[in-house]
């Protein structure tokens, strides 16, 4: 039986499994950030989410959209649109055999350019803040699809 | 060369697909929820989906929204946001060599919570029967994240 | 240790990670898209974007939704709906050892379906079009679920 458990002592994997681990958690900070705007702000898209509020009618006018639950919610889906394929990708880039420092670099790179893209988006910071930080992550990603299709290419 | 079809025979990693697998099913079944919700209602977001009802201008009252079908869209939404740090962590977790019971109780306690929220945002049950679930399945997903940082963490 | 290198050496996860590094890219290009139509059509979603077409008020007319960028985006949700289940049970059901002909015929036909679902929902082509390139994805990741489950079940 294969000894999954050794999988996880190869380098690149260790290195990209630590990574993921951590833009994703960041990833998961932003239903965290939209919470708490919808609550300090009272900013809520169900009606059964602002009954403590008040009653029927009195509800009502906590149904609505507001401009920084929005900002928060934008940053989120741009997040999803971007990690997902960078762990997709980073994933089987990291079974093919990258050397070490090669593939830290891209982990470390997209895991920064990320961060500060929702410190950007946030903030906000004046453009091309927000821009950088998304090309930067999206050139990672692509990278590794380039780097994952010369060498592996079965279709 | 390496003999893949061994690799699932890992408990954990044969656990972790079979819930993955159960969670992305009913993750997409929020698409055909949507699709009819819309057919039913005749709401629709393109000109070419409601051609079949009416032509031209007779086609145009059924592009709007409503509120059933945008709380089937914020439930999916919501499943996106949660189940993709879920499948990322979890997939590392499981290589990282936990124990069986352990990760079990993960995978089971996150499947749930997520099928009680979808339960919970549809219906709708009250407030807060939705935050509850969706606090356990968060709660899952940074216990993973955390113990997989905690014995394998590489910078 | 376990030589990683060689896991990529299997044929069905060789093909699964062309795949999915096609459709996941294919992915991306609709976040490029996006940005396209924003840029050349002046709709932006947030202040800081449009501020070098303009400072303060006359800035704030280009903060507005277009039907164009609304499809692209569209198009791109659903993508992500899709894909993320596509990625996840598709790696677990290439791990599970499948026919290398039969998992062929899975990736393909997915890949081909989403890239028509693309064309289909961004000309835009009449329905059914897209809906049969929606079907056609969505019954392909169905049928590696179903496979993945009747071998492997482990709950």
């Amino acid at each position: 039986m294969a000894d999954l458990t050794q999988l996880l002592e190869n380098e690149v994997l260790m290195a990209f499994a630590s990574y993921t681990t951590i833009v994703l958690s960041k990833m998961m900070f932003m239903s965290t950030a939209t919470a708490f705007y919808r609550l300090t702000r009272k900013v809520f898209a169900n009606p059964e989410d602002c009954e403590s509020f008040g009653k029927g009618e009195s509800a009502k006018k906590y149904l609505r959209t507001d401009d920084k639950v929005e900002r928060v919610r934008r940053a989120h889906l741009n997040d999803l649109e971007n990690i997902v394929p960078f762990v997709g990708i980073g994933l089987l880039y990291s079974l093919s055999g990258p050397d070490l420092s090669t593939a830290l670099l891209h982990f470390r790179l997209f895991v920064g350019a990320r961060i500060y893209h929702t410190i950007a988006y946030l903030t906000p910071l004046p453009q091309p803040n927000r821009a950088m930080a998304y090309f930067v992550g999206y050139g990672v990603t692509l990278s590794m699809a380039y780097r994952l299709l010369k060498t592996r290419l079965y279709l």
